[in-house]
């Protein structure tokens, strides 16, 4: 049965294309999400056209086998996480950029692209690719647009899905499915595109995207405030969403503070209950007044500290700060890299509630995350060589959870479910929307060979 | 049956839910697309809460009678006109706007809701409810929602479904789903949203709406530019779109000018091409200096007038010609409004074609729209009792469908395919994309009583 898989592999895929490997297979058992579970693949196969795509999905409907697709393994949820027996699907060799139309602004790309790719490349025709998840130096836009993946710009700009104007799909029996087109408004027809954006794989192989462009924003101005309250600071970010429009809105607690002062001292405010920091892209005076006004609610809400530069370098160096929380919490202990979403009104209820999850499991938890979304990433440091740390790390996750539940927020704003939440999905769904999801899934891929057991 | 079917809805709605009237059917049998084709209801519903939807789907899911719901009948496409023997649902009477969160920009409202009434409610807090299309001031939310309506400030604001967060929606069978939240960033299960959001009453019966608000932008400075050529306007409007962030880019042909003036003299240039009409949002000086990037941008493309105005009322004054568009091309004879998009940089090839289709035709065809967009409106005008007159319409609107699919665009940009476009939507979604469409409608309304024949 299994050499009969990869003899029918094999005459899909060249050699070069077909790697049973075990060291290679190991290389591609996880993504980025080392505290979830994997099994071990039976083969990795890296098409490079949408045909040999085609092809594979044809071989694992025929001998039923699961297929985990993947791009760069950067997700942090564990939904590239292989299946024993699985094939993985890697599609970084599918990497070319097929077409940037200046004019239409939109870009045609194959799924292995790197997003830092496809906005270099943009950006020499004086045009940007907005998206910007954290991981945009390594990730994939394939991977970008099966997670529909967040970032730091999404509070002006959208996520990843806003940028998506159309896909070709592989669905599960190998049939080629397009959705949407090149234009920027169109209502012929359901929006597929939407659906298989942040499907996490379980619904079809993305092997092609038609890709919004927009012309560069002008340079930023950058604030920095820091808040004695995380009460205040929830405030701030309240007013300044009501009132202004960041192009940037991230916030940093005291604990993720003083973990990137620990490691990389910026004379950050170490007894500020939280850090903002705040742009504004509106451009040349405007930008500044737009920051003042920003800077003008920070005080309202009872900033201690708040300067502005519409100094790119400084504002680099500000910026350096936030995108070091992760690596300086890491540097701390294990970590657990959480992913929720909250209605604007209720982040200084979420921070509140994780400092007191913290304190009553014991736990270091580090929050940081796109403020201006509602969207934090509560950071859980632990000795995982330690059973009781890490039970305890574990129930303040679960805790976090439910307060996000309570405070009317979701258990992912834009990591995704992956193998990491799929036990809550089913809680913030209700019975009759996860129906709906199985019911969607099963009309799609009705063998369920399209990485099971993720999501849903 | 039928005396039957009256007997079981009178169970669950009130003698006032519940309407047989033979004038009232009569006007409740159609939307505004007056050239469709529509049935006789057997009956109207008119629900007063979600469990009243439930109880009237769940007696058409017993009886298999099909269900057309609509809001104000405002539609542009025919998906709200009846089928014979159908229930026509009307969710005029839950016009109830439930909440209205300022510090989380959110609003609540029930499927009834006028858009301009939200606007309104929202407006006296502060914020802004986005999505504005040409009928705001009489359509519902649910209609709204429904189609997936656009509008003129789409351009910098998205449309409908980019302000759509969470819906609660009653399927086939009288389940209630609830999909998304009250989060910006949700990636929590498929994007069942927008899934629902533009499928024109075909999934599912939307009872309640949570929607994105934002704060009121700042006066905008208004532009407007006259072209010799087609080629020239639309060269302008990819220039624009390509270095600046337009919160209006607006577009009207020769024929749309002159039909405008002849009935409401403003001093248009009759002899241009094309007209563009341009706002900037950017605020104080930099709304200034944004439009006057684009009137360099107009002129660099052949404009022969270019003029702006940071009056209020003078933009307003202008923005009135466009609005009037669409009546001024009425006054002169049957109308026929298409919808349709094209890429970005297809927008001369579009006009330049519908021009040639107009005179090879016979056919005067008047063309607006919102071009920051590609999404543009011919018009075809003529005369409904000279048959020879019509079949010229009709092959006039056929050959502008063929050419926007040689132009890689959409049949419907923002109208929807309703029955006006059913008969082409399968030419451009393809064999495979539509399968996967009834796929997902078998899945969602196994019986088919959801809208049929509408889109599909």
């Amino acid at each position: 049965m299994r050499a009969n898989l990869l003899g029918d592999l094999a005459e899909v895929l060249p050699p070069e294309g077909l790697i049973t490997d075990a060291d290679v297979l190991e290389a591609h058992r996880r993504d980025q999400a080392t505290w979830t579970s994997a099994g071990v693949p039976h083969v990795l196969a890296r098409p490079s056209s949408t045909s040999e795509v085609q092809g594979v999905l044809r071989v694992a409907s025929a001998h039923r086998v699961p297929v985990v697709a993947r791009g760069a393994g950067s997700g942090l949820s564990g939904g590239a996480n292989a299946l024993d027996g699985c094939i993985v699907l890697s599609l970084t060799r599918m990497n070319r950029i097929l077409e940037i139309d200046r004019r239409g602004l939109f870009a045609v790309v194959q799924p292995g692209v790197i997003n830092a790719a496809l906005k270099t490349a943009v950006a020499e025709q004086g045009l940007w690719y907005a998206p910007d998840p954290a991981s945009w130096e390594f990730s994939t836009i394939g991977g970008n647009l099966a997670t529909n993946a967040g970032g730091l710009c999404c509070v002006k700009y959208g996520v990843t899905g806003d940028a998506a104007l159309g896909l070709e799909v592989v669905l599960a029996a190998g049939s080629v499915l397009r959705t949407g087109g090149r234009t920027v408004k169109n209502v012929a027809g359901y929006d597929l595109t939407r659906l298989f954006v942040g499907s996490e794989g379980t619904l079809g192989v993305i092997t092609e995207a038609t890709l919004r462009l927009r012309p560069r924003p002008p340079p930023a101005t950058t604030l920095v405030a820091s808040f004695p309250t995380l009460v205040g600071a929830g405030a701030a970010v309240t007013e300044i969403m009501a009132s202004t429009r960041p192009s940037l809105l991230e916030l940093m607690d005291r604990a993720t503070v003083r973990a990137v002062e620990a490691i990389r001292p910026m004379g950050l405010d170490m007894d500020a209950a939280a850090l903002l920091l705040a742009r504004s892209d509106a451009g040349g005076e405007q930008g500044v007044a737009e920051c003042a006004r920003m800077a003008a609610a920070c005080e309202a809400s009872g900033a201690t500290f708040v300067a502005q530069s519409a100094d790119e370098a400084e504002g680099e160096l500000l910026l350096g700060a936030r995108r070091f929380a992760y690596p300086a919490l890491e540097k701390q202990g294990t970590t657990l890299l959480d992913d929720v979403g909250v209605p604007l009104s209720r982040i200084a209820d979420l921070l509140s509630a994780v400092e007191r999850i913290a304190e009553q499991r014991g736990v270091l938890i580090g929050t940081f995350g796109h403020a201006g979304d509602g969207n934090m990433h509560p950071t859980l440091v632990f000795d995982r060589n330690d059973p009781e740390a890490v039970a305890r790390a574990q129930a303040a996750f679960e805790d976090i959870l439910v307060v996000v539940g309570e405070l009317g927020g979701t258990i992912t704003g834009e990591h995704g479910v992956g193998v990491l939440k799929r036990a809550y999905l089913s809680r913030q769904l209700g019975s009759e929307a996860t129906r709906v999801h199985l019911a969607i899934k099963a009309s799609l891929d009705p063998l369920g060979i399209l990485n099971p057991g993720k999501m849903l």
